[in-house]
């Protein structure tokens, strides 16, 4: 019996999700919400299902789960009105850029013993999903200390960095989330170290474009991420984990996988440039755990927890940058 | 306005190409025929269409176009049968294991003005394509050498083998097409080796597991191919054009792009380990390729002379290989 | 005209200096003191050379130039003693532990107007000095975040780690040093995060075993440098360069250029797990740098002014991390 | 007790080996011959020893072994004239050019006794060797294929390439002796293509630039050898060995082990453009074995008969090039 699913903005990543459930047996579209009807239109176009109005969608009877794709600023909302809904949602990150709104949200969800996933996509990604069975096979014994290199191929538009949070709520989280992921134990320092050195915009926008940040256990494991927000030569998206055995790592990925050799070198293309090619498996595989997850009644992750704590460490990065002094979670 | 498809042969590749035809907005699988009405009736529950005859088939109004996926025996049988019923024709390859049997089945191609296709499907391989597209740019120059490497993972079941045409037939076949696509010119002289290494019924069957083979153009550039029926560590497929300029290599790829160090060293996974998780993409290029040809009423390639020049390149190899000399073509 | 060399110190090091002495022929040897006579005998049987005290060679007309090569404790005092005795001074890292006793030397090596060069070999290390090359040439456009990632084989004897000065005076100076050479540009602050996680006797000892350090200039250029005392795949020493345009990394060594493929996956070697091996041409190269500065009257470096600032900085990691906050330069 | 040394021939690799000589305590030169008395003094102004006559070499008392770097068309003489001295020789390949000579030449040395190596350095490179260690191992099994690629990195001059013997006895003898070296079996049948692709000048001097040569061992083992006379990237020297349980590879040598990654990809720098710097530690390798052979009385390799063989394959090499046939040996 599949999974009766509503989808919440059909834009660009609500279309890959839409892709996900159209090639999966056990899940089926029956319902898009978005604020542009034609939008929304095009999506069941391509894909099926109903244009419903987020209201009718809460109402119905035939939809089980829903996905939250819309924007960041409505997701609290839209978590709290389906988790009293009765739904079972996937939201994209973050729940809020206030760790205060999403306690509140988490409450909620609780209280309404609501299954809810949040959209850390990395986790699902199948190189950084092969590197973490490294780890859990115990090939590279204890885990010691984790270096994540995160680099976006170009500065978003100035127009998103004002809402986007920060560097720190925008794209270090996923980084954040995956340590703790790797890390197996929850971080409780955060010193971090923030600049602009790419785009004066960014200060004016009272951002930043290049950031270290040192995560540290209570057991003294360490975790240090090093973020640009522009990387000449694509996407670099880079983990390696140190263990007391050994280490693991997961290099970056390029298109075609050639090298040419001339008079200059050996050269191989550059990574990828964008997200959503970068991660495309990883946004399949997301959904299709959520699905599973949902189909055999297991536990979903990553949680609202997982959110809230990212999110926590985001803020501490940033307070961080502003004392001068490491923060204590 | 789409095209219209029908399958013959709902087998392994069957499954495959009904997959492409699926997420094909310009595709649509209108009919399926197989030997096993079981195993036609699997395919249609899970991408549609109706289950018919060959005859049917051919005799069908709403049919465009056909993709042959039966045994090899009966490739130049049905060829001849839908160009006669003036479909188009994708094939998968070979046409026939006899260069006998192949051209007079191009003479009806050719008499009925048919659109056919042959099955190369490493041409559409994408790190194959974006080799070739080096090659196209000029970056290497004039090709001058190719190097071709490619070992199956095992040793196929000996009953495959005794019906297969031999190594250079079955295995080589494909190595011999991308030769010919890569050199941008016909191979004038292959010279052959071929031995049993691997497994002594290869010779029971009179066959071989082991062959180098090296081909020669009329203006002098060469194409050595090394195979091997089995590579411990995976499915090796590997090429390098070397030109005037410089050189360009397409590598191996494996599922996870991770390394693992330890005191031993090192150490990457092994590569796929089977030829259809390899060339996935390969596969549903191949058939948008088709389709896309179709659509834009596109020469289609490769052509079935090019299946033909291939097979009698494979016949030319085993000619040398028994006659211990250079064979021309 | 060849310069006339003393050496002091005929244990490890000293030998590899005295075997780049021999092949240089602008060097000659004339003078060797130890503290143990038969140390100082066994290495003139192979090099040549008389055995004399340090006062002797103080005092000798037939020496232009000493290369100290004494346990640290000595440095600061052998340094004073040799720039009054005006002779020019190769000194191993570090001049001293204490930066107040560096400075109270340096002044007496300004005072005699003495050539003094510090062992700060990383420098002079082949793949290093490229990688300093790329950038000076521009390709990768202004340097922003350098990441230097610096493991040991394994733990150092206890008894050295108690008098080394601890992991960052002892392990990271390199590292530091390495970081304001590439930068080019002074470090204003220091945040620094350090743990035992690999040996109990490291606490027992005052000190750590893993580290993390976040250096950043008065620009805003950042340098993120992550240490380990134990790497069980060898010594892993590699270091790279983000910059505007791209970037610039110097991978690892091994001694064998090889890769074993079986049913397990592709493996290379360890790496070099001796610092003496892996730095091998770096050693060589800083004394042919000495000899040729010394030759053509060229400016010594990295001078005395390098050594305390690396120095300085190894004492704001460790407040850094007594303090957990960031320290001001 | 060290061993006496003349050098014959004080050429450029005369030079290398000299220095080989120096830094070995267990060696002494003490005569070096050329056919220019100004070389020979400026070898032994850098390295000692006495500038003598052939003549006075063979009759000195004082001369354990000569080293025979003098052109190839004198080989032969020399190696019988010092055999009938008494003196160990070790010869720079080849011994001669022609087969026949090698043989009168042989029966020579071995009538005396005669302790001789020939100079096939390739199999003291450290990276050959371990990939040797590797197979002798038995990590990759049984071997059963081999694939060598060898490119020089430019044509050679023109006159050189007219006595040069042509391809297979100039260029690819080194990769007959490595193929013989690494299957452990003789070569039985011997099959090549060779082609003018580079330089038309060959032709005139009817050679060729660009050949495929087919090696099998009578239990069917096989070597490919891919050769080029021109490599825009360097010198392109790479092995691999596939066997029953996976395969080994030596990959290319670069003098920077760095990468630079901008928006036009990551590239590497041009391999080593020379043997002599590629072949460096080869070189020095040959002649310590040669000089701990000698000082242990052990076995010499390769032989006197291993450069015969290496010598009979390029024949055969030639003859299946102008007879296009498989050349039986």
């Amino acid at each position: 019996m599949s999974i009766r699913f509503a989808l919440l903005g059909a834009g660009r990543i609500g279309r890959v999700h839409a892709q996900t459930l159209a090639s999966n047996s056990q899940a089926q579209l029956i319902a898009v919400a978005d604020f542009s009807a034609t939008t929304a239109q095009q999506l069941i176009a391509d894909f099926g299902g109903q244009v419903r109005s987020i209201e009718a969608i809460a109402a119905a009877d035939d939809i089980d789960a829903v996905l939250i794709c819309t924007p960041t600023n409505t997701h609290a909302d839209l978590i709290e009105k389906f988790a009293r809904a009765g739904k079972a949602i996937f939201c994209e990150k973050p729940i809020d850029l206030s760790s205060e709104r999403v306690k509140a949200c988490l409450k909620v969800v609780e209280s309404t013993n609501t299954q809810l996933m949040v959209g850390f996509n990395r986790r699902f990604d199948p190189h950084f999903a092969a590197l973490k069975q490294v780890i859990d096979s115990g090939q590279i014994g204890e885990v010691e200390m984790i270096n994540i290199i995160s680099r976006d191929p170009g500065v978003p538009p100035i127009d998103y960095v004002k809402v986007s949070g920060g560097i720190f709520k925008d794209m270090t989280i996923h980084d954040f989330d995956m340590a703790r992921y790797l890390l197996s134990e929850e971080i409780s320092t955060v010193m971090a170290s923030a600049s602009v050195l790419i785009d004066p915009a960014m200060e004016a926008a009272g951002d930043f474009d290049s950031a270290n940040i040192i995560l540290t256990t209570a057991s003294g494991k360490q975790c240090a991420i090093s973020n640009s927000r522009r990387a000449a030569y694509g996407y670099d998206q880079r983990i390696e984990v140190h263990g007391s055995l050994g280490m693991v790592s997961a290099d970056n990925l390029r298109e075609a996988n050639i090298e040419v050799a001339t008079a200059n070198g050996y050269t191989k293309p550059p990574l990828h440039d964008f997200f959503m090619t970068r991660y495309t498996a990883a946004y399949a595989a997301e959904i299709e755990a959520f699905i599973t997850a949902l189909s055999t009644e297991s536990k979903l992750e990553p949680s609202g927890t997982d959110g809230l704590q990212a999110l926590a460490i985001a803020e501490a990065a940033m307070a961080s940058v502003t004392q001068g002094q490491a923060i204590q979670l």
